[in-house]
């Protein structure tokens, strides 16, 4: 559990060659040894061919050899102990407490994942007997299962340093559909990084998979990532982080001679509707909430309530007095680097200047470095739909109220609004008719729907979407949080009368996995 | 059931504006009235906004209604008699047979798709229900369903007048997921294409469904088609043609502020392999059959068998012999186009004349205008490798055997090769250790694998996938053939904590729909 600052290429810890990086202690400014020479080309090639060569043999793996795999994981990242947390709460100013929550949520999504490939249900097993005698064709025996896509490349994000970063969610759903995976490490926590990647490749070594299961490259600027990107060998992309970032995935992942899907999570403001009713029984009690959604975990959640809607009048300025309220008393805290506090600052002063909108108030000062102060805007729904300026996510405690003078005007203010990752209704029961009037709306423009709740807090299951329309992610048919996320990495492939022998066991005739195949159009019992 | 040579937007007949495309009886080169004046930018525009205004209200139809729609589709095709078989034949140059058994293809798939559509596995019905008591933190109430992407641009293909034109799969497949669908008819069967677009028309009105859920619109070169894929209101892609216009298209969709998805199928070849015993037992009956299979239709299928792969000796001589021999008596038949058949010339003539490959044999010469003639060539495997124009796709009744010296070049062939809808596999039970080996190859190329069958005839049933890497397709994840082609216009939304009567019906305490819901991690009964 010694940190080395190398790459781990399958089996193999490799120096790198690039100017080493350090993360930062964002709550000292402090460097943190060691440092991490960045990989190069030759390296992503390497890790690249490792992956292909384990891909045909990963893939079909039994599912319960898969998830003992994936089980093996979460137990050596318990077993990194306070090593890990210690780390992590360096690199990222994040609190101790947040740290051991997260922990226990990666290892619980690894456990889930087993749970989900030894179900079987992600294969979607089909098969259509053959009908020798219709007329006035016969039909062949076709069989469909789902296969892996390929090796996967995986970007770890800045702000969830283990759920989603090196063994996080992509990892963990495309490891579960039986991919080999990349790992491009985030600069801003190396460290947190290499252990967790040690961890996995103890899991690898330990349930004698190949070696190319699992690589993790680092680098600074964009050249590693997109190498890997553009490697051949790669065929799908997990993602979350910038706008910028994402979009230049994507672009990369179109020019390559074959094009591959990019799952990218990138922006969100995660709107928060204030029906009539309810702001106007507990509009206080809404502010204090919506404050403390506002500045959880400094703001830095993609799910953060960046833009809070509701109808002019006195039910709303109360709203707006009590957060501004709350706010005040709000510590300003640490955020993940100098450089996203820095963006932070400037979207905030982008905000402050803007001629369409105004401050309503703030949290405390800094009292230390890199700590963002949150902050609150409000403008009028006519101004917000005449600058497209003021839907741009600004990452941190910072949030826009903006107010309509009517039922049409927030229905145009919605229709107004980029693709996001959730929306939130504040209702009491008068308010019904008109949230179910938008409910239309509202689907059409996220992911995710909360009655009543705070959009931060993404629970790891079934039914979750952390997903939604462009620009909140680069492929609205996926979503990267919950056991769904594992259906972005498979594709469907058709048996053709095939003898039996030479079936995939999920599509034998003895059905060893005990799957429910929808057969000859009856999913079974 | 007279043809207008208007554009059908909504319930509306519009006459276009641009100069008239009148399809040409391939068969006589003769064009056949009347003219289709193409659309413009404002036809587009007006169709758009009202599959737009469609959207919210036909995705929410209940399974009932929206399954009753394309019923009522498959039944207006069949009103429309011999009116419409007597058009598509002359506007395409293919057997009358042909033409009632793809109606009858075509209408089976619309109620194919009624049943999936009741059925409602499509909507992905999932509940995590609330855990008030849960530490450290509670469970929400979790619920989600699967609504429709938004109105779809589908392009009739020209080798499948009915089964993959206005009324094909793609639109098919489209309505069924509640999406609104607005055709850009392929040139080459205009009229066949008004009469099925009437139909569909006479349905939504006998539905009493909004009117924008279908229109049609008709375009020389690619003004329309690009205008369609740009327009914000569209929200993905179906395509079935060539691999330049479905890149064109791809590239459009991505060049948007807002890129959506476009599910392209554009080329294949279907490599056959010949494994050894099974070539040495019966090459010449494989010989017959292979002939039967790359005729069948002029060889205007996507699953032609384009590729023949066997290891040199005696036994592949025998085959070859065969080949040509039963090829040498093989009519020339008059294909879909002018242009089609122009382009096919090319292909052969190109091949004919490439140092690499040599002409083995051909069918009968023409007899009459825009007839392809059948063309059979052969290549060394090692050429094949260094020549990537071999594995160009030649649209039409031409093949291409490679001769391989040992198993070792057959994978290196198999792994040389794009992307492909299909891989055959000609075998005996003395093949299957060679088979199984270079199964994990075949399934990383193709959407299909088939053992001792021919490509050509694909079955529209549960299990059947009609997709592959590319460029077979631009998107592996789906298949344009088959119910699973439903989920390709579908993406996941999940409500949270939402009162019983704010739900969605599929997702209701009740369980109205009767659906195999995924409760708490267990499948209902």
């Amino acid at each position: 559990m010694t940190l080395t600052g190398k790459l781990l290429i399958g089996r193999h810890a490799v120096a790198g060659t690039g100017a080493p990086v350090y993360a930062i202690n964002p709550a000292t400014d402090q460097p943190l040894q060691p440092g991490y020479p960045g990989g190069n080309r030759e390296h992503v090639a390497q890790a690249c061919a490792l992956a292909w060569n384990a891909f045909d043999a990963y893939r079909e793996t039994t599912p319960a050899a898969r998830a003992a795999f994936l089980q093996a994981i979460a137990e050596e990242i318990e077993a990194l102990g306070d090593t890990l947390i210690d780390r992590a709460v360096a690199e990222t100013g994040l609190p101790r407490a947040r740290m051991l929550g997260e922990r226990g949520r990666t290892c619980q999504q690894l456990r889930t994942f087993a749970r989900v490939v030894l179900a079987g249900e992600w294969l979607d097993a089909r098969i259509d007997p053959a009908l020798p005698q219709r007329q006035p064709l016969p039909r062949a025996d076709l069989r469909q299962r789902h296969i892996a896509l390929g090796p996967v490349a995986v970007f770890g994000a800045s702000n969830f340093p283990l759920a989603f970063s090196v063994a996080g969610g992509d990892t963990a759903s495309a490891l579960a559909a039986g991919c080999p995976v990349v790992v491009k490490a985030h600069g801003a926590h190396p460290g947190t990084s290499e252990l967790v990647g040690q961890a996995v490749a103890r899991a690898v070594q330990r349930c004698q998979l190949p070696e190319g299961v699992f690589s993790l490259l680092y680098g600074s600027g964009r050249e590693v990532g997109i190498a890997l990107v553009s490697d051949p060998r790669i065929k799908a992309v997990g993602f979350t982080g910038s706008r910028s970032g994402g979009l230049a995935l994507c672009a990369a992942a179109q020019a390559r001679p074959e094009p591959i899907p990019v799952y990218a999570e990138m922006s969100s403001i995660n709107p928060v509707l204030l029906f009539p009713a309810a702001l106007q029984a507990r509009g206080e009690a809404l502010a204090q909430a919506f404050v403390g959604s506002l500045t959880q975990g400094a703001g830095q959640f993609c799910t953060n309530p960046g833009l809070v809607i509701g109808q002019r009048g006195a039910a709303l300025e109360r709203f707006a007095t009590a957060a501004v309220a709350a706010l005040t008393d709000a510590p300003a805290q640490t955020m993940l680097t100098p450089g996203i506090c820095q963006a932070y600052q400037q979207g905030v002063a982008a905000l402050a200047s803007h001629p369409l909108a105004h401050t309503l108030g703030q949290g405390l000062s800094a009292t230390g470095p890199n700590q963002g102060q949150a902050q609150l805007f409000i403008a009028d729904a006519s101004d917000f739909l005449a600058a497209p300026a003021l839907q741009a996510e600004v990452f941190g405690a910072a949030s826009l109220i903006v107010q309509c003078d009517d039922d049409q005007q927030v229905r145009q203010v919605l229709e107004h609004l980029e693709g996001q990752l959730t929306a939130t209704l504040h209702l009491d029961d008068a308010d019904l008719p008109q949230a179910r009037a938008l409910l239309p709306v509202l689907e059409r423009k996220a992911g995710r729907l909360l009655v009543n709740g705070w959009p931060t807090g993404v629970e790891v299951c079934d039914a979750m979407v952390h997903g939604g329309p462009f620009p909140a992610t680069s492929d609205a048919r996926g979503t990267s949080v919950g056991t769904a996320a594992i259906l972005r990495f498979l594709r469907p492939v058709c048996y053709q009368d095939f003898p039996d022998s030479l079936l995939p066991v999920a599509l034998g005739a003895a059905n060893d996995l005990q799957l429910r195949r929808l057969v000859d159009g009856q999913r079974e019992a």
